[in-house]
């Protein structure tokens, strides 16, 4: 283990003056505060295996060295992250970059990091080597019934080895859709996947969820057969009470406000997960909260309205991952900005007075509503998401000791300059 | 009435030669070209009511001159756009704008001219003068239920005028959303907004329809609490089998695909009317084709295709509107020229190839599926539309034969130059 | 006057103790502070006299009473917000809704408010009453020299009325563009238009700037001739030293990076002002900060780095305004919380550490480089600006302040509840 | 050669009689009729080497076979084309993807083909294998000047290469830019860039021109250095007469108007040249014309009339290129495709009465400005440009006759199925 607890106690000792000094002002409220620092402490971001290798563009890809070559790498790695925020506490796997050969021995690895198997991810927006059929014009939407049933029985083999791991749910994103007008007849193309997901979801273990992930464009750039948040809901409505709709935050078009589709999925009981990133202009994946940062705590404040009012648990009831891609990052330290900015947009929505909101609204007072939100946004919570780590046994600065402790470094060393992850 | 069937014999006899001309090409392939025609005969677009009169921004309005200032001058209006190009022959009305005083006589006035009352339109997006309610913070959704039973009231006044003139549907297009983030608990506007929706279900004649538009924002800048296909389609399903969703063209995100969502509402049988108006920005209201006609034509392969799986007569199953709005042009002029188009994509989307479009697809044949589309689109149907016109005793140049009778200076003349039409 | 300085001292009095709570983090670093308060308290952002009314849309419009009904009770509105937060020291006026009939008058009044005048404003997108000419087709940009020319007379009587205000700059926002494809022939449009600017610059005192306003789209939905900070720069630089580019934070295509604009025209000397304002879809005119506060703190990153790089004077050397509209909101209240969030915003911006940005960009630090730009946005520095405005004898909490004082009561007591201002 | 012109003639003989029939209605206007297809036959669009394989994104790609191995395949591929419909007459080279090992055995094999080569393109957005500075972090923006040397030498390199081919221009397009808030100084990044493309400049030939491409977002997804015309035509106004800006049709923002940058950038004597595509979301480098064809006539349009009035060569004083991918179509299809409707669009544009156009503009009748622009749209110029193809000794049908002869399979079977073109 390239980090040790000694290392991190150490850290905390280092900073812990400058720490309560800033925690102070917080102590005064101390039932509010214990409130939220104990739901930071619950709440665990999956990790996506294909997220710790530098991604790249069709334009090109700059690896950064030391990436996982294996999957036990790639646990090795989620380890690390959990250890520095304790908050990275899972791993999604994607098959089948991630096949384990031994899957008790992947899952006792795993455990001795602290980290369980969230959603397991099927692929079949790729061609692999051995593969009879291809997915160039789609899969579970295909014309060719033989192309339908081999991605089918690709995901099902993902459900499998994702028992075998304690996995509980499937995501499925399809990238099928079209490039040009007239390609696809765009009710067939629905009916095919709808009948294709219908026999994945009759291979789900009964207490297992399928997450059918929606996105507006890319790689198909014409249309998408799963492209919005209708689309999904429209398919999880006739699978079953099983079938969810999955978010990705870069999966909308330009100015969609994704927060009240949050609210709305919620309210109709079909809101599976998540998938955190942040983004510009398409699918950019950057960086959690690097672009749009308010955006990111509008969602969270109707997450943690919404499932309140459904008597959700935040930790358990969703399945909440980054998806993110780390183009001139270092993967590792682009994962720790991006849990840090779900915590802190999870602990500002946690600061919000709801019965002043419920107020407001009641009174059409839109001035004081928005004063609400802004004043919970405008509070520098980063004092409490320090104090939930530091409780948990996690870094107060997780980024500062990574590089503190030389940690690319290392692992550069371990695994050389040229290693490339898995992964797009 | 400003143009008797003399005067267009007249114009048509001196373009005859030159049409014969023009449609010689068709003439070869009968049995196509003959359907075609008939289908043009039948297919009817309804004009609003309030656009007949110069349209504006918040900026500014120009108006032209000779609007109609009654619903009788409104209905002449249409009746001259229908005399004109036989494809104008219903009218759709917009309350509180339109009451009419005597609707008998008003049914007569119109029937005497060819025209038809198509859906009735309520407004519970401005404040009347004598109204004892705002909606400024919303209609159907407000929190206050007084103002939410206002709103059900007027929307039930206008079934009942309806009725009275013949109308089959009820179009609500909600302006209710929130212009701030925290403004609105969505869920709960939701609800209330299904609720009141509910309300006026209930008081539909069995016969009728009720159209539930969504609109993506504008008025409201921050959320519209109809505001996307899945959202409208949402209520629709809850509401029951007399509940469809509108789509009016210029009501969505930048890039959306529209020709998708109206097969998946086809799909869904839950689709139940358009909006023809084209745009570049947001809900631009320019005139029908000026800006994307080929997606206008590909939406028309996706109503054509959808409707004929379904068994659905074109010109009686959907309900086809015009909204547009006319800043710079006389709206007379602009609405011929917006007929023009959306008889021109139907004509060009009936020329399309069905089966051999479906072979392609079966061979995920791209190339040749474009091809099938483009030669359908790069085609000149205009001639067909002409001739379409020339049998069901319109003119074969509409928009000529409105400048050669000077008929906007004719109604500057009885109206004045200052006569402006309700409306927007 | 409605409020007095006892007032807004017992207002601060009770809020004291816990501001310099709030405030003690701070005074270990007061060298940063101190420099901090005072660049705050010399920013003044100009109200435009057109935002003390009620706005709406085309679809509507719900006016909330106690509007101003004349320039002096704008000014004295002005005044109130002035008095409150001491930055709204400036007034920025629209002709011809404004025209002062004593300018002298009208001067003293706003001294002893302690207001000076900023930009002046013309007004050629509507037409008025008494006016020969149309501007239903543009202005500056009109095929017609009659209309050219009247649209440069009011100008250049725009500026003389400035001239006896005080006011130094000019600024010039056409809506001249088009509705629809073939309308203009774009290069001759941007000739006549520059052409016309000539004339109008060729009047403006030596001491003047004259600011080319750039916006998308709207009221034209096709084009507009002068559409993005590209067209507005080259007549900027075809203009000569006193033109400028404006820019307003609504006048973009989605997605636009608004910064490097700001940046780039920086670099060429030739941002000249600012519109403030926010927007989820386009020139939506929310509260400034209401939807995207990162975007703001970004845009005053460059202001702030790039005027310092130009030895300019954050004060005096670019022109600041507010640019919204209030639909939903008290005029008032709206723009309260709008130069409350351009201070936090400014503040941020002043906490960046540019030398360690500096070094990180220079090391190609990615990850530092956000860290830096992150920690100013997430620090609470609401406590520094109250400070400021404390010191400069506001009001600690000015929206408290208002709604204490029943300051809309008062004005609508004063004016009637149906006062409705000039404005859009 | 996989064609020969017995086949051509073979192929044109079996459809002379159709042609002849549907030429036909043109013969009456031959003066009109003749001048369009002298412009077309003149009228050469030139295919990138890049653009002969299968293109694909980040989540994969799926080759077809029989893509061209080498350059000296790629020349044979664009001679196809070209024998096919006597248009793609040119091929734009890329380095290092084509350098040419002997340049005059070369340039002898595209001369044989009847080919020219028209501008070459440079590389600094990918890492080459054996490169010691990485573009990880930009090129000619780049903080090191070690990194900005190499990427300078490169095009240095790539004009040297151009000469001995009989080039005339080289096309920059750099990917520099951003990826997040903070990461780039953008005056500085636009300056570093601009002493780099000076040293670049300073090597041109004097009848060189060297052509400054913009895009505004991907492979950056925060910030381009060269992002819109407005950037680029800095850059082109600062380096001097020998630079231009370069238009690509998939890089702009949602809903620009790309015919009125199009037309300014004429008025300012510095569009370069055009990188034709389609697109619905981004640079998504779809067939030209086959997502928005009626924008494409458009910019042709504006073309027209300002190559005229410049008293510009359409054929030959502009860079004229497609640029698209192919993901799901045979390249070589897709190009002919996309020839076709660059050569439809042209031939719409000629059709234009510019005087009569000009005349409604200076009435101010906007309905009839979108008559005349309509009329030529709607109009079926297909026979114009068959029967341009058809003198210059090319097929009535290309697509057609590339199936008949089955080129695709021969093609594969010479190449194998499995080979791969260099490229994106």
């Amino acid at each position: 283990m390239l980090l040790n607890s000694d290392q991190i106690a150490q850290h905390n000792e280092a900073r812990l003056a400058k720490h309560k000094q800033q925690l102070a002002p917080w102590t005064g409220e101390v039932d509010k505060t214990e409130a939220i620092i104990e739901k930071l402490m619950a709440y665990q971001v999956a990790i996506p295996s294909w997220a710790l290798g530098t991604g790249g563009t069709r334009f090109g890809r700059f690896p950064g060295g030391g990436e996982p070559r294996s999957l036990d790498e790639k646990i090795d790695d989620v380890g690390l992250l959990h250890a520095l925020n304790r908050s990275s506490g899972a791993i999604s796997l994607h098959i089948p970059w991630d096949i384990p050969a031994d899957a008790a021995a992947t899952r006792e690895r795993a455990a001795a990091l602290g980290l369980t198997f969230d959603a397991v991810n099927s692929n079949t927006f790729q061609d692999q080597a051995d593969q009879p059929e291809s997915y160039k014009f789609g899969s579970l939407q295909h014309v060719d019934a033989a192309v339908r049933q081999q991605a089918i029985d690709h995901n099902i083999e993902v459900i499998r080895h994702g028992v075998e791991l304690g996995s509980k749910s499937l995501t499925v994103w399809l990238s099928d859709g079209s490039c040009f007008p007239g390609q696809l007849n765009f009710r067939q193309a629905f009916q095919r996947t709808y009948e294709s997901l219908q026999a994945i979801y009759a291979a789900l273990p009964p207490d297992w969820k399928v997450f059918v992930e929606y996105k507006a464009f890319e790689p198909n750039f014409y249309s998408m057969t799963v492209g919005d948040w209708g689309s999904s809901l429209l398919y999880a409505q006739k699978l079953g009470p099983q079938a969810y709709t999955l978010v990705d935050l870069g999966h909308h078009l330009p100015n969609a406000n994704i927060e009240q589709i949050v609210s709305l999925l919620l309210m109709e009981g079909k809101l599976g997960g998540f998938h955190f990133n942040d983004s510009k202009y398409g699918d950019d994946d950057l960086t959690v909260g690097s672009i749009r940062p308010y955006q990111l705590f509008l969602i969270f404040n109707e997450l943690v309205e919404g499932m309140d009012a459904r008597g959700m648990n935040h930790a358990s009831d969703l399945g909440w991952m980054i998806d993110a891609s780390h183009n001139v990052k270092d993967p590792l330290e682009d994962l720790l900005q991006s849990v840090e900015a779900i915590q802190i947009a999870y602990a500002q929505a946690l600061l919000i007075d709801q019965a002043r909101l419920a107020d407001a609204r009641n009174a059409n007072d839109v001035v004081t509503a928005q004063e609400i939100l802004q004043d919970a946004f405008r509070t520098d919570v980063r004092p409490l998401v320090a104090e939930a780590r530091l409780r948990a046994g996690g870094a107060l600065a997780p980024l500062a000791l990574f590089r503190e402790q030389a940690i690319r470094q290392q692992l550069i060393g371990q695994r050389g300059a040229k290693a490339i992850a898995t992964g797009l």
